[in-house]
């Protein structure tokens, strides 16, 4: 159940600066290595002679090279030499359309013929001095859709995140959900409410007092195939909120790639970007790793909802109000798989 | 191939103290926890809301609180509260019998309306001050009918524990097996033996001399569904055995209560009760700790041959003498299955 | 797709010295051990009383004790006593053909019928002071005939063991495969080369200078059922090869004895014996940890392999020259499969 005609994040570029990766997407098992000049390409994991994966080889003067018989094999899924062999006739491997932008390597598993780089999704921050972004991966054992639910209705951050970012005003404040096209958004807005503790971390990381009312706010952006912007920010109360002046408000963008590995088991790259006191590397290192810290209490939680719904197939879930991001999420997703499936005209994914 | 309609022991109560406990009682994912006034409840591991283990919550004010979203939900299945929700309309989940009695939590994972807790089996050593009580649980890879065959056929002491209460005369010493009704006993007795080590410390432990002959018994009672009690004990020799004055012996009961998790996993609670020197706390951790050691002797024996048990499907085994208790003790259990399967009229599992 | 009418290395004599080792080999748990007189015994891991693994038993005067309740085994298969009962009834197990030979433990899964001890191969160092033998035991998670490929296709020393052993030349130089009867001969011969660390090791070994060029050799015999034996050294350049004397030469026989556990494991005996220096301890430990060291880098490699191969089943693979040796070996193999499948008349797998 998913988008395969669709930009997915693979991996940071650090990972594959000194070797190639083997990472598996949408149950497709690629190899991400950097080829001539740097540039990044994607292939099927297997070598054509004996099947080896060619993410245990290395990279040599842009070849990827089989680690096990010494194949060298080009960035578009042909055989270019083996020692002592005519290749020509080797069957070609898939090749996958791959792009490195806004700091992260973005492949796309379906019909490369409908690949379009300018369907990765804009990152404002990326490339711009006057944001700062710090994230990381998780790997976890649950369908890529519940962790689209998880973002989508954040009155979890109370219970889950209680001592970070939770508090009970979130519960209290009904949020509005509506569907554009594509994309689905989630708002809930708070006012005059006390910040919980990491937004005081954030005050304090703009120079703002940590001990006044604000104004908070949520606005959730799910794209297809499945990345989540999340708007959050506090303004000191009174000010206008989120439409408060730069100078009295901490604010930051939630970012959320989610790549599926499997029916159940994704690879989650999380992060936060501001466009506050951006040349603060310390207060992004503190921020990455609160929000690490924070992220993480949501794995045990996600895996365990994951192995229930397995044990109960035939159980209905509850589509609450405060579900309704993730369940209007769930019906674009549904309605482009099935045009996918029948083979409908590109109208491919655009991500903003 | 689990008997519904009977008490379990789920859990120790401590384990229930702090925070919800899941426990998987006959392939059914339960909840346990202290609900009003700290009254033990049992419901279906599973949030109606969006299906997340309930025992990832917490126990406010006597409901359980899921985790996850914060729905309320009561001991009796039905949802309480939800923040911003009516939850009139929310499918009630499943609520267990359960009882807290003689130190451990029972629950009844068939039909509740044939729960009665006057079936719940006697402890005699359960508060009284005559006797003491020390034991732990093991989580073990096999059918719980091999931990009934294991417990009814006592002569795999000379191998299994041969350092602690084995010796050959368990083996030179035939048994007698006898059902009465849904019981099964197995007796045996030795006549004017040497005390193995562990007995040597009971004895000790009685302020009885360790260098005597005694006489030594074992009647090991089995009772539906899985629990098995185990009269063991030694006399200083020719006083008359198991009808011996309690001044010239050490005696007590192993006490046995088998869990079914999986067809091929329990949850063995075991333990020892003794009414000798009853307050001597050193000597209950000194017999607690030999028996948990002699115990736990039996898992990689148990486990392996389970293993081979699915290996060899269809081979068929020996039913000696020696077996008899086992065998008998299936008998019992096939006629109660068998019987609870076509929905015979409720009669239900007494243990006592 | 094992051949089963034939001899597998079991284990070494030195795992069973002290107890009884359990060992699946081509999918039949066995207990291997000593029983009279220290003669290995194998028979089926059950106890056919309660189906216990054996293998958890001791040996007590040549018998098999089982561990559990203490039914006391022969070498047959044949119950000889248990406490209490009468055996005379009780049903044979299978017992298998098995020899101690060589610094080896042979067994045939097969028809016993058809086993026969002359057919064992011939180690030529063993029991021989001219030669010096070491070697080792792997588990490795791949099918038994992607080790033999492995071993019939040395141009992957250039890749996976580029430190050691491996060199460009292996690549340039083609190698020659020939099937005579139901041996796969794969050799290679390369003149005048600079010798890699591992045999200038070997040539300091011999108190031969290692800053020469020399002539090196690779001469491959694959047997059935799964053994390969690899003649390999060097001698100083221009004098005579393979065929140079032995005072300008470090030459000596790779041991590959592979035996399936499953369709996806092996056992994999790995050793090398030489004819050089042959009472030098030092120098046999010292090959021994290098060969160990060598032969573990192909682990990661074959076990996802495998897992490749397993992903896409309906992949076929290339057979090109340099995989004649180990396609050849499967032309062998598949042949004689088919002959035992149809029960055709015995004509047994000799190894030489």
């Amino acid at each position: 159940m998913f988008l395969n005609n669709a930009w997915y994040v693979a991996c940071m570029p650090a990972e594959i600066d000194d070797k190639p990766l083997g990472r598996t997407v949408c149950k497709q098992p690629i190899v991400f290595y950097r080829g001539g000049d740097g540039v990044v390409a994607a292939l099927e994991d297997f070598c054509p002679h004996r099947g080896a994966p060619l993410s245990l080889g290395r990279v040599i003067e842009g070849k990827l090279v089989c680690g096990y018989h010494g194949l060298e094999m080009g960035c578009d899924g042909k055989t270019i030499a083996m020692p002592g062999q005519r290749v020509r006739g080797f069957a070609p491997i898939r090749s996958y359309p791959v792009v490195e932008r806004h700091g992260f390597v973005w492949v796309w598993p379906g019909d490369a013929a409908q690949a379009n780089a300018a369907l990765i999704p804009d990152c404002a921050w990326a490339d711009n001095p006057d944001w700062a972004y710090g994230g990381g991966l998780f790997h976890i054992g649950c369908d890529y859709r519940l962790m689209v639910d998880n973002l989508m209705d954040l009155t979890h951050e109370t219970y889950v995140h209680a001592t970070s970012i939770g508090q009970k005003e979130i519960d209290d404040t009904p949020s509005v959900t509506k569907t554009e096209g594509d994309q689905v958004t989630t708002s809930r807005f708070m006012a005059n409410i006390t910040p919980p503790p990491f937004w005081k971390l954030a005050l304090r990381g703009n120079h703002l007092p940590d001990d006044q009312s604000v104004d908070r706010w949520q606005i959730c952006h799910f794209s297809p195939p499945s990345q989540v912007m999340i708007e959050v920010g506090v303004a000191l109360a009174g000010q206008g909120g989120y439409h408060a002046d730069a100078k009295v408000k901490a604010s930051s963008v939630v970012v959320d790639f989610i790549t599926p590995e499997s029916d159940t088991s994704i690879w989650y790259f999380w992060g936060m970007a501001r466009n506050f006191n951006a040349r603060d590397k310390a207060l992004t290192a503190a921020i990455r790793d609160g929000q690490g810290k924070i992220f993480s209490e949501d794995l045990e939680m996600l895996e365990r909802q994951q192995q229930n719904l397995l044990a109960w197939p035939e159980r209905a879930l509850l589509k609450l109000n405060i579900d309704a991001g993730g369940v209007q999420a769930r019906r674009v997703l549904d309605r482009l798989i099935a045009a996918e499936r029948v083979g409908a005209p590109a109208s491919p994914v655009s991500a903003s």
